[in-house]
Protein backbone atom coordinates (compact mmCIF):
# COMPACT_ATOMS: atom_id res chain seq x y z
CA UNK A 1 0.00 0.00 0.00
CA UNK A 2 2.52 2.61 -1.17
CA UNK A 3 1.72 5.59 -3.33
CA UNK A 4 3.20 4.00 -6.54
CA UNK A 5 -0.59 2.14 -6.50
CA UNK A 6 -3.67 3.94 -5.96
CA UNK A 7 -7.30 2.98 -6.10
CA UNK A 8 -9.64 5.21 -7.99
CA UNK A 9 -12.78 6.46 -6.20
CA UNK A 10 -14.87 7.72 -8.56
CA UNK A 11 -12.28 10.08 -10.93
CA UNK A 12 -10.18 10.18 -8.11
CA UNK A 13 -6.81 8.37 -7.40
CA UNK A 14 -6.31 7.56 -3.67
CA UNK A 15 -2.80 7.13 -2.95
CA UNK A 16 -1.78 3.52 -1.30
CA UNK A 17 -0.78 4.87 2.00
CA UNK A 18 -3.98 6.52 2.64
CA UNK A 19 -5.49 3.16 2.42
CA UNK A 20 -5.53 0.57 4.97
CA UNK A 21 -7.47 -2.33 4.41
CA UNK A 22 -7.81 -4.14 1.29
CA UNK A 23 -10.02 -7.52 0.39
CA UNK A 24 -11.01 -9.24 -2.82
CA UNK A 25 -14.09 -6.03 -3.40
CA UNK A 26 -14.04 -3.49 -1.02
CA UNK A 27 -10.92 -0.82 0.23
CA UNK A 28 -11.31 1.48 3.41
CA UNK A 29 -9.27 4.67 3.48
CA UNK A 30 -8.81 7.88 5.58
CA UNK A 31 -10.43 10.99 4.62
CA UNK A 32 -9.20 14.22 3.46
CA UNK A 33 -11.16 16.34 5.83
CA UNK A 34 -12.87 13.84 8.42
CA UNK A 35 -15.61 15.80 9.89
CA UNK A 36 -14.95 13.71 13.43
CA UNK A 37 -11.84 11.92 14.47
CA UNK A 38 -11.42 8.54 12.79
CA UNK A 39 -14.30 9.30 10.11
CA UNK A 40 -13.06 7.19 6.96
CA UNK A 41 -15.16 5.57 4.05
CA UNK A 42 -15.11 1.95 2.91
CA UNK A 43 -16.00 1.38 -1.02
CA UNK A 44 -16.31 -1.55 -3.01
CA UNK A 45 -13.11 -1.42 -5.52
CA UNK A 46 -14.96 -1.60 -8.69
CA UNK A 47 -16.33 2.38 -9.57
CA UNK A 48 -19.95 1.86 -9.35
CA UNK A 49 -21.84 4.63 -8.43
CA UNK A 50 -25.38 3.50 -6.99
CA UNK A 51 -25.83 1.13 -4.26
CA UNK A 52 -28.13 -0.96 -6.59
CA UNK A 53 -25.37 -1.68 -8.77
CA UNK A 54 -23.21 -4.06 -6.77
CA UNK A 55 -23.44 -7.56 -6.91
CA UNK A 56 -24.69 -9.69 -4.04
CA UNK A 57 -20.93 -10.37 -3.62
CA UNK A 58 -19.90 -6.85 -3.61
CA UNK A 59 -22.68 -5.99 -0.82
CA UNK A 60 -21.74 -8.70 1.44
CA UNK A 61 -17.68 -7.58 1.04
CA UNK A 62 -18.38 -3.88 1.63
CA UNK A 63 -20.63 -4.09 4.58
CA UNK A 64 -18.53 -7.36 5.73
CA UNK A 65 -15.66 -4.13 6.21
CA UNK A 66 -17.27 -1.24 7.32
CA UNK A 67 -18.62 -3.72 10.58
CA UNK A 68 -15.04 -4.29 10.93
CA UNK A 69 -13.48 -0.97 10.19
CA UNK A 70 -16.28 0.36 12.64
CA UNK A 71 -15.25 -1.38 15.37
CA UNK A 72 -11.63 -0.61 14.89
CA UNK A 73 -12.01 2.91 14.82
CA UNK A 74 -14.70 3.15 17.52
CA UNK A 75 -12.62 1.70 19.91
CA UNK A 76 -9.21 3.24 18.37
CA UNK A 77 -10.83 6.56 18.73
CA UNK A 78 -12.19 5.93 22.34
CA UNK A 79 -15.78 7.07 20.93
CA UNK A 80 -19.30 5.09 21.89
CA UNK A 81 -21.47 4.94 18.56
CA UNK A 82 -20.86 5.14 14.89
CA UNK A 83 -22.74 6.51 12.08
CA UNK A 84 -23.07 4.72 8.67
CA UNK A 85 -24.44 6.36 5.93
CA UNK A 86 -24.24 5.65 1.92
CA UNK A 87 -25.56 9.18 0.25
CA UNK A 88 -26.98 6.85 -2.33
CA UNK A 89 -27.13 9.12 -5.98
CA UNK A 90 -26.64 12.91 -5.85
CA UNK A 91 -30.20 13.96 -4.98
CA UNK A 92 -28.99 12.36 -1.58
CA UNK A 93 -26.09 14.42 -1.63
CA UNK A 94 -23.21 12.03 -3.08
CA UNK A 95 -20.81 14.14 -4.70
CA UNK A 96 -18.43 11.54 -5.61
CA UNK A 97 -20.05 9.05 -7.76
CA UNK A 98 -18.86 5.86 -6.65
CA UNK A 99 -20.35 4.16 -3.32
CA UNK A 100 -19.24 4.65 -0.52
CA UNK A 101 -19.72 3.88 3.31
CA UNK A 102 -19.31 6.68 5.68
CA UNK A 103 -18.30 5.60 8.94
CA UNK A 104 -18.00 8.02 11.88
CA UNK A 105 -16.93 7.32 15.37
CA UNK A 106 -19.40 8.97 17.92
CA UNK A 107 -19.10 11.10 21.17
CA UNK A 108 -20.98 12.69 23.63
CA UNK A 109 -21.96 15.73 22.04
CA UNK A 110 -19.28 15.95 19.33
CA UNK A 111 -21.85 17.78 17.44
CA UNK A 112 -24.44 20.58 19.38
CA UNK A 113 -27.51 18.73 16.96
CA UNK A 114 -26.83 15.15 16.43
CA UNK A 115 -27.70 15.19 12.78
CA UNK A 116 -25.20 18.11 12.33
CA UNK A 117 -22.69 15.47 11.55
CA UNK A 118 -24.93 14.77 7.85
CA UNK A 119 -24.26 18.46 6.98
CA UNK A 120 -20.48 18.23 7.76
CA UNK A 121 -20.65 14.84 5.88
CA UNK A 122 -22.14 16.94 3.13
CA UNK A 123 -19.38 19.49 2.77
CA UNK A 124 -16.57 16.87 3.56
CA UNK A 125 -17.71 15.22 0.28
CA UNK A 126 -17.83 18.31 -1.90
CA UNK A 127 -14.22 18.93 -0.77
CA UNK A 128 -13.22 16.00 -2.68
CA UNK A 129 -14.17 17.04 -5.38
CA UNK A 130 -12.98 20.63 -5.38
CA UNK A 131 -9.28 20.33 -3.32
CA UNK A 132 -6.40 19.58 -5.22
CA UNK A 133 -5.68 15.79 -4.28
CA UNK A 134 -3.70 15.73 -1.34
CA UNK A 135 -0.96 13.56 -2.85
CA UNK A 136 1.41 13.34 -5.72
CA UNK A 137 -0.97 11.71 -7.90
CA UNK A 138 -0.23 8.77 -9.94
CA UNK A 139 -2.49 8.51 -12.83
CA UNK A 140 -4.53 11.53 -14.53
CA UNK A 141 -7.95 12.61 -13.77
CA UNK A 142 -7.03 13.84 -10.38
CA UNK A 143 -9.71 16.24 -8.49
CA UNK A 144 -11.87 16.43 -11.73
CA UNK A 145 -14.67 14.76 -9.57
CA UNK A 146 -18.04 14.58 -11.50
CA UNK A 147 -20.65 16.76 -12.79
CA UNK A 148 -23.21 15.19 -11.00
CA UNK A 149 -22.49 16.68 -7.52
CA UNK A 150 -24.75 20.01 -8.14
CA UNK A 151 -28.43 19.29 -6.90
CA UNK A 152 -30.34 22.74 -6.67
CA UNK A 153 -31.46 23.62 -3.49
CA UNK A 154 -28.34 22.15 -1.55
CA UNK A 155 -26.25 23.73 0.60
CA UNK A 156 -22.73 24.54 -0.32
CA UNK A 157 -21.43 25.69 2.42
CA UNK A 158 -17.71 25.08 2.63
CA UNK A 159 -16.71 24.80 6.32
CA UNK A 160 -13.87 27.08 6.46
CA UNK A 161 -12.61 25.82 9.80
CA UNK A 162 -11.50 22.51 9.06
CA UNK A 163 -8.36 22.22 8.18
CA UNK A 164 -7.33 19.78 5.18
CA UNK A 165 -4.37 17.30 6.14
CA UNK A 166 -1.37 16.96 4.76
CA UNK A 167 -0.43 13.83 2.60
CA UNK A 168 1.57 12.42 5.46
CA UNK A 169 -0.62 13.15 8.21
CA UNK A 170 -3.02 11.19 6.08
CA UNK A 171 -0.55 8.46 5.56
CA UNK A 172 0.56 7.86 9.35
CA UNK A 173 -3.55 8.01 10.53
CA UNK A 174 -3.83 5.25 7.82
CA UNK A 175 -0.67 3.06 8.57
CA UNK A 176 -2.21 2.86 12.48
CA UNK A 177 -5.74 1.84 11.33
CA UNK A 178 -3.66 -0.67 9.14
CA UNK A 179 -2.16 -2.08 12.10
CA UNK A 180 -5.19 -2.22 13.83
CA UNK A 181 -7.10 -4.16 11.95
CA UNK A 182 -4.37 -6.52 11.02
CA UNK A 183 -4.02 -7.13 14.63
CA UNK A 184 -8.16 -7.52 15.19
CA UNK A 185 -7.96 -10.22 12.21
CA UNK A 186 -4.98 -12.46 13.73
CA UNK B 1 -47.82 -11.21 7.60
CA UNK B 2 -51.65 -10.49 10.09
CA UNK B 3 -51.90 -9.21 13.37
CA UNK B 4 -51.88 -12.51 14.95
CA UNK B 5 -47.66 -11.97 14.69
CA UNK B 6 -45.86 -9.15 15.43
CA UNK B 7 -41.96 -8.88 15.53
CA UNK B 8 -39.74 -7.35 17.72
CA UNK B 9 -38.47 -3.76 17.20
CA UNK B 10 -36.29 -3.39 20.77
CA UNK B 11 -39.77 -3.66 23.38
CA UNK B 12 -41.90 -2.67 20.28
CA UNK B 13 -44.29 -5.06 18.78
CA UNK B 14 -44.81 -4.35 14.96
CA UNK B 15 -47.45 -6.13 13.76
CA UNK B 16 -47.15 -8.86 11.50
CA UNK B 17 -49.73 -6.35 8.65
CA UNK B 18 -46.97 -3.62 8.87
CA UNK B 19 -44.08 -5.87 7.57
CA UNK B 20 -43.68 -5.94 3.56
CA UNK B 21 -40.26 -8.22 3.50
CA UNK B 22 -39.43 -11.21 5.70
CA UNK B 23 -36.26 -13.02 5.02
CA UNK B 24 -34.34 -15.63 7.50
CA UNK B 25 -33.10 -13.13 9.35
CA UNK B 26 -34.28 -10.18 8.55
CA UNK B 27 -37.51 -7.92 7.54
CA UNK B 28 -38.52 -4.91 6.56
CA UNK B 29 -41.51 -2.78 7.92
CA UNK B 30 -43.36 0.71 7.22
CA UNK B 31 -42.85 3.39 9.33
CA UNK B 32 -45.14 5.25 12.05
CA UNK B 33 -44.31 8.63 11.11
CA UNK B 34 -42.04 8.52 7.47
CA UNK B 35 -40.30 11.50 6.87
CA UNK B 36 -40.47 11.00 3.52
CA UNK B 37 -42.96 9.16 1.05
CA UNK B 38 -41.62 5.43 0.99
CA UNK B 39 -39.00 6.17 4.63
CA UNK B 40 -39.21 2.23 5.57
CA UNK B 41 -36.97 0.10 7.97
CA UNK B 42 -35.00 -3.32 7.62
CA UNK B 43 -33.72 -4.96 10.84
CA UNK B 44 -32.25 -7.99 11.73
CA UNK B 45 -35.19 -10.53 13.11
CA UNK B 46 -32.43 -11.22 16.37
CA UNK B 47 -33.33 -7.81 18.75
CA UNK B 48 -29.86 -7.01 18.83
CA UNK B 49 -28.38 -3.20 19.36
CA UNK B 50 -25.25 -2.65 18.06
CA UNK B 51 -24.15 -3.47 14.65
CA UNK B 52 -20.98 -5.03 15.24
CA UNK B 53 -23.28 -7.59 17.13
CA UNK B 54 -24.62 -8.73 13.93
CA UNK B 55 -23.07 -12.08 12.75
CA UNK B 56 -21.60 -12.13 9.34
CA UNK B 57 -24.56 -13.80 8.14
CA UNK B 58 -27.15 -11.59 9.36
CA UNK B 59 -24.55 -8.71 8.12
CA UNK B 60 -25.25 -10.09 4.50
CA UNK B 61 -28.96 -10.80 5.04
CA UNK B 62 -29.68 -7.15 6.21
CA UNK B 63 -27.75 -5.46 3.56
CA UNK B 64 -28.96 -7.65 0.82
CA UNK B 65 -33.01 -6.90 2.05
CA UNK B 66 -31.72 -3.04 2.46
CA UNK B 67 -30.87 -3.17 -1.66
CA UNK B 68 -33.80 -5.15 -2.94
CA UNK B 69 -36.18 -2.80 -0.49
CA UNK B 70 -34.42 0.53 -1.78
CA UNK B 71 -34.70 -0.32 -5.40
CA UNK B 72 -37.83 -1.43 -4.43
CA UNK B 73 -39.02 1.90 -2.87
CA UNK B 74 -37.49 4.46 -4.82
CA UNK B 75 -38.86 3.06 -7.93
CA UNK B 76 -42.47 3.13 -6.40
CA UNK B 77 -42.12 6.38 -4.86
CA UNK B 78 -40.63 8.47 -8.04
CA UNK B 79 -37.50 9.15 -6.49
CA UNK B 80 -33.53 9.51 -8.03
CA UNK B 81 -31.56 8.70 -5.18
CA UNK B 82 -31.78 6.83 -1.54
CA UNK B 83 -30.37 7.77 1.73
CA UNK B 84 -29.33 4.69 3.37
CA UNK B 85 -28.19 4.76 7.59
CA UNK B 86 -27.17 3.33 10.58
CA UNK B 87 -27.52 5.22 13.65
CA UNK B 88 -25.35 2.77 15.48
CA UNK B 89 -25.65 3.30 19.14
CA UNK B 90 -27.61 6.17 21.72
CA UNK B 91 -24.70 8.60 20.57
CA UNK B 92 -25.32 8.59 17.04
CA UNK B 93 -29.18 8.99 17.63
CA UNK B 94 -30.43 5.54 17.48
CA UNK B 95 -33.21 5.42 20.22
CA UNK B 96 -34.80 2.03 19.15
CA UNK B 97 -31.82 -0.17 20.51
CA UNK B 98 -32.79 -3.04 18.16
CA UNK B 99 -30.21 -2.21 14.53
CA UNK B 100 -32.14 -0.75 11.49
CA UNK B 101 -31.24 0.35 8.18
CA UNK B 102 -33.33 3.71 7.53
CA UNK B 103 -34.26 3.67 3.66
CA UNK B 104 -35.39 6.73 2.68
CA UNK B 105 -36.06 7.59 -0.84
CA UNK B 106 -35.26 11.04 -2.43
CA UNK B 107 -36.18 13.89 -4.05
CA UNK B 108 -35.40 17.16 -5.81
CA UNK B 109 -36.11 19.33 -3.17
CA UNK B 110 -37.35 17.63 -0.36
CA UNK B 111 -35.63 19.38 2.35
CA UNK B 112 -34.58 22.76 1.97
CA UNK B 113 -31.21 21.22 3.36
CA UNK B 114 -29.99 17.83 2.83
CA UNK B 115 -29.09 16.87 5.72
CA UNK B 116 -32.09 18.11 7.09
CA UNK B 117 -33.26 14.43 6.29
CA UNK B 118 -30.96 12.98 9.50
CA UNK B 119 -32.96 15.60 11.76
CA UNK B 120 -35.64 14.15 10.78
CA UNK B 121 -34.80 10.66 11.44
CA UNK B 122 -34.03 11.70 14.73
CA UNK B 123 -37.14 12.96 15.50
CA UNK B 124 -39.16 9.88 13.82
CA UNK B 125 -37.14 7.37 16.06
CA UNK B 126 -38.25 9.49 18.91
CA UNK B 127 -41.66 8.86 17.77
CA UNK B 128 -41.45 5.04 18.00
CA UNK B 129 -40.00 5.68 21.52
CA UNK B 130 -42.78 8.21 22.87
CA UNK B 131 -45.58 7.08 21.07
CA UNK B 132 -48.77 5.03 21.49
CA UNK B 133 -48.44 1.90 19.31
CA UNK B 134 -49.75 1.88 15.94
CA UNK B 135 -51.81 -0.97 16.18
CA UNK B 136 -53.83 -3.76 18.82
CA UNK B 137 -50.36 -4.74 19.67
CA UNK B 138 -49.96 -8.35 20.58
CA UNK B 139 -48.07 -8.85 23.71
CA UNK B 140 -46.66 -6.62 26.29
CA UNK B 141 -43.77 -3.58 26.78
CA UNK B 142 -46.14 -1.85 24.06
CA UNK B 143 -44.29 1.38 23.69
CA UNK B 144 -41.65 1.25 26.64
CA UNK B 145 -39.07 1.32 24.23
CA UNK B 146 -35.19 2.19 25.86
CA UNK B 147 -33.79 4.56 28.18
CA UNK B 148 -30.52 4.64 25.94
CA UNK B 149 -32.30 7.56 24.00
CA UNK B 150 -31.80 10.59 26.05
CA UNK B 151 -28.19 11.96 24.98
CA UNK B 152 -26.74 14.79 26.45
CA UNK B 153 -27.44 17.97 24.17
CA UNK B 154 -29.49 16.12 21.49
CA UNK B 155 -32.15 17.60 19.97
CA UNK B 156 -36.11 16.28 21.08
CA UNK B 157 -37.70 18.56 18.96
CA UNK B 158 -40.99 16.94 17.85
CA UNK B 159 -41.79 17.73 14.55
CA UNK B 160 -45.56 18.38 15.51
CA UNK B 161 -46.70 19.43 11.34
CA UNK B 162 -45.68 15.19 10.75
CA UNK B 163 -49.20 13.02 11.50
CA UNK B 164 -49.57 9.65 13.02
CA UNK B 165 -50.75 7.38 10.80
CA UNK B 166 -53.25 4.82 11.14
CA UNK B 167 -52.87 1.28 11.77
CA UNK B 168 -55.10 0.62 8.49
CA UNK B 169 -52.82 3.24 6.56
CA UNK B 170 -49.79 1.30 7.27
CA UNK B 171 -51.04 -2.33 6.41
CA UNK B 172 -52.32 -1.06 3.20
CA UNK B 173 -48.74 0.74 2.03
CA UNK B 174 -46.79 -2.51 3.91
CA UNK B 175 -49.14 -4.78 1.27
CA UNK B 176 -48.28 -2.81 -1.53
CA UNK B 177 -44.81 -3.23 -1.10
CA UNK B 178 -45.08 -6.67 -0.21
CA UNK B 179 -46.78 -7.27 -3.92
CA UNK B 180 -43.90 -4.87 -5.51
CA UNK B 181 -41.19 -7.08 -3.64
CA UNK B 182 -42.41 -10.36 -4.35
CA UNK B 183 -43.11 -8.69 -7.96
CA UNK B 184 -39.45 -7.74 -8.17
CA UNK B 185 -38.25 -11.44 -6.94
CA UNK B 186 -39.95 -13.47 -9.66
Amino acid sequence: MDDAHHHQFGKIPIPGSHVFALTDLSYAFVNLKPVVPGHVLVSPRRVVKRFAELTPQEVTDLWHLAQRVGSAVEAHFGAGSLTLAIQDGPLAGQTVPHVHVHVLPRKAGDFPKNDEVYDAIDRESEQYVKATPPAPAPGAGAGSGSGSGAVAGEKLDLDAERVVRSHDDMAAEAAALRALLQAAAA
